[in-house]
């Protein structure tokens, strides 16, 4: 029941302006209004954005207003010819546009306290659909426009929300009028939450067939599953009347979803990745860690770095290959090396990947039916002062290639710490 | 009557996944196509992104086959329950999906080459609308489907590539086989060329102010500004009857440019950096270079160490600060531990960044009307041994602070080597 109550308002998101549709300008507010609107618990269904013609912006309100109950669209509210949102609304309601003196008055008052002439089109800036109710924008000269367009062939209504394309003065219009607008729509359900489980080690369709029906699309609370440069996403998302509810039912699904897939699980956290937990280990120990980079690339050395001012890491050395590492420490052997290093850097664990390929190799450079290999060597260096060798072939397309190289090292100590562990 | 000709098409993209109308993900494929296909001189007039819902996903395709003559889509081709593109379109155009074998094999010897085992999902793959035409896809198991949708009402074709969601797979499937396959629906100007010029130290609004009618939307060849990062580029695009003739637009144009903005140039090519513009200076003067990096990043460390091996890049360092510096060389001051470094990696240059800022303050995890700040020194080590140092401001989104900041120090290093060239 209140799952249904859940899923039964849908939206859509409509951003309007050639700017958008010529590629010039990337839209960033249809993600921003779609998180908010799922935190309202109202599902996003759709995407549009429209360039600037009056023909193909009533086409796309005539499309949205058929297909849910809630449209947000930005843009298009200015005083230059290019903006036809309040003429295409006008003319999908069959609703003529009316001048209202409130918003006038707001304009010219807006115009007088910059000390600036207000030109004849922000008139228009002015006029609504009659049945139409102004949304105030308190920082700019557009006001928004809050209308329903009702289906002749049935009843449904479809209520859109007009908000200029700015930003800074679109976000606090949606805040203040749109969001209490729409909750008071969303019958009990008015609280979402989400927890996002991180995994490495995988690939994205065997942890599918893992997983099984937790993914499935009409389960409660939804589990959904994203990979990125071969890290794996899931975010569990919960909508209840309490805030309790929805951390219960959280904990209940990522209980069942480490009993399915124990083995790749790392932590929690959109932003959380195996170097944070790695930290946290060595915090805990009351150990440190430095890493080396041999060949093309040195993506731990910047993701450990991001960690800071953490006691449990001490530094990162890039260097070409084995050979300069010898000649850098002027050691006849990579042992030798690598205890040498350990006692400058002063840590108590080493790891050195060797080494990251070229990616201008003619196989990457023309990319043929398999994707470029690697056979690298990883090693971890212990307390103890034993060395734990991996040696792997990865795969993987050039962009990610490097950083898939870098994390499977990673899962590597990570491996060898909670042996030691154990031990 | 070229022009008209470049004109005469439209054409909509289509992103598809729950992961961008639920906000978790900002949709970048549908900007970057919409570039593209404006450089192919086809009007890009609708985006659209819909959810991973069959009766959405027929929806959305039924709309765009009545409104446009080309649609570009991406994602939904993966092998997971929520991949329902290839349904959505055997169900819109009524055409029955059939395993193609050719793709079988390749999705095959893909898993057999990453050594995995391959998911029974994964088949689903190797099926498609028995009209349809297989799009290769040398880098991922998901080819992608070339299919021509009539409306049965009017004579109307429109003419669908889909393509994976995944950009690194995406784009080489759309540059080797969507484009040239729209080119030949363009009329004479079959031959396309186009070259990108890179700038760093400048922002869009003013380099577009210098550009002036450069980059006006009609002109020909037409000039594209985009920005990622804070590194600004220009891509030329010729259209023409042959390639001689685009060769000589573009050259003209790269002068008119290179006229009007000289001093943020650094080099030609869509992956062409400003460590690679290094790269080739300290060649020819058959100089080398280490960089050190302090604080909560190391970027420069994983840039220059792609350069992989070449006489000019000796290695890096990354540690904590500038204490942390001292006393891994133990020396007592910053200049005493630069002149060790040097001698220790036996290079001619160093570049030293200190330091890069924390991205968990609460400017940061919050970010408010004004942008990060990092007041950052950049020291540059001579071959004679004289220390040019630069102190700047660097503001920026948290998501590319730390390049940008890595980006000014190759700024000022450049200028330093181009100061001694001159000397």
């Amino acid at each position: 029941m209140s799952q249904q109550n859940s899923t039964k308002w849908t939206a859509e998101v409509i951003s309007i302006g050639d700017e958008m549709t010529s590629g010039a300008r990337l839209d960033t507010n249809a993600q921003w209004l779609s998180q908010r609107l799922a935190e309202l618990g109202i599902e996003v269904l759709f995407h549009t954005t429209v360039c600037d013609t009056l023909a193909h912006n009533v086409n796309v309100f005539q499309t949205a207003a058929r297909r849910v109950d809630f449209v947000v669209c930005t843009g298009g509210l200015g005083p230059t010819r290019d903006d036809l949102t309040r003429e295409a609304l006008s003319e999908v309601a069959s609703d003529p546009l009316e001048l209202r003196k409130q918003a006038l008055d707001h304009i010219e008052t807006l115009f007088s306290s910059r000390g600036r002439p207000m030109s004849e089109r922000n008139r228009l800036q002015a006029m609504f659909p009659s049945t139409s109710t102004i949304i105030p924008n308190p920082l700019g000269t557009a006001p928004g426009i809050d209308l329903r367009l009702r289906e002749d062939a049935s009843d449904h209504v479809c209520r859109v929300f007009a908000l200029p394309g700015v930003p800074a003065e679109m976000m606090p219009m949606f805040d203040q009028y749109v969001a209490p607008s729409l909750v008071s729509n969303n019958g009990d359900q008015h609280v979402i939450r989400s927890l996002v489980m991180k995994f490495f080690g995988t690939g994205e369709s065997a942890m599918e067939e893992r997983l099984g029906d937790t993914i499935a699309r009409d389960r409660q609370p939804r589990v959904g599953i994203t990979v990125s440069a071969a890290t794996i996403s899931l975010r569990i998302t919960a909508h209840a009347e309490t805030a309790q509810e929805c951390e219960a039912m959280i904990a209940d699904t990522k209980t069942e979803i480490l009993g399915r897939v124990p083995e790749y699980y790392f932590g929690d956290g959109e932003n959380y990745e195996q170097y944070h937990a790695i930290d946290s280990s060595l915090r805990s120990r009351g150990e440190s860690l430095m890493v080396v980079e041999l060949g093309y690339a040195a993506p731990l050395n910047d993701w450990f770095a991001s960690l800071g001012d953490t006691p449990s890491y001490r530094g990162g050395l890039s260097l070409a290959n084995e050979r300069e590492l010898r000649r850098h420490t002027s050691a006849s052997a990579l042992a030798e090396a690598i205890t040498q290093l350990k006692s400058q850097f002063d840590v108590d664990w080493l790891l050195l990947v060797d080494g990251y390929p070229s990616l201008n190799s003619p196989l990457v450079r023309e990319p043929s039916e398999t994707m470029p290999n690697a056979s690298v060597k990883m090693l971890v260096s212990s307390p103890d002062g034993v060395l734990h060798e991996r040696k792997s072939t990865i795969a993987g397309h050039p962009d990610i290639l490097q950083p898939r190289i870098g994390k499977t090292a990673m899962e590597h100590l990570r491996a060898v710490m909670a042996a030691t562990d154990l031990a």
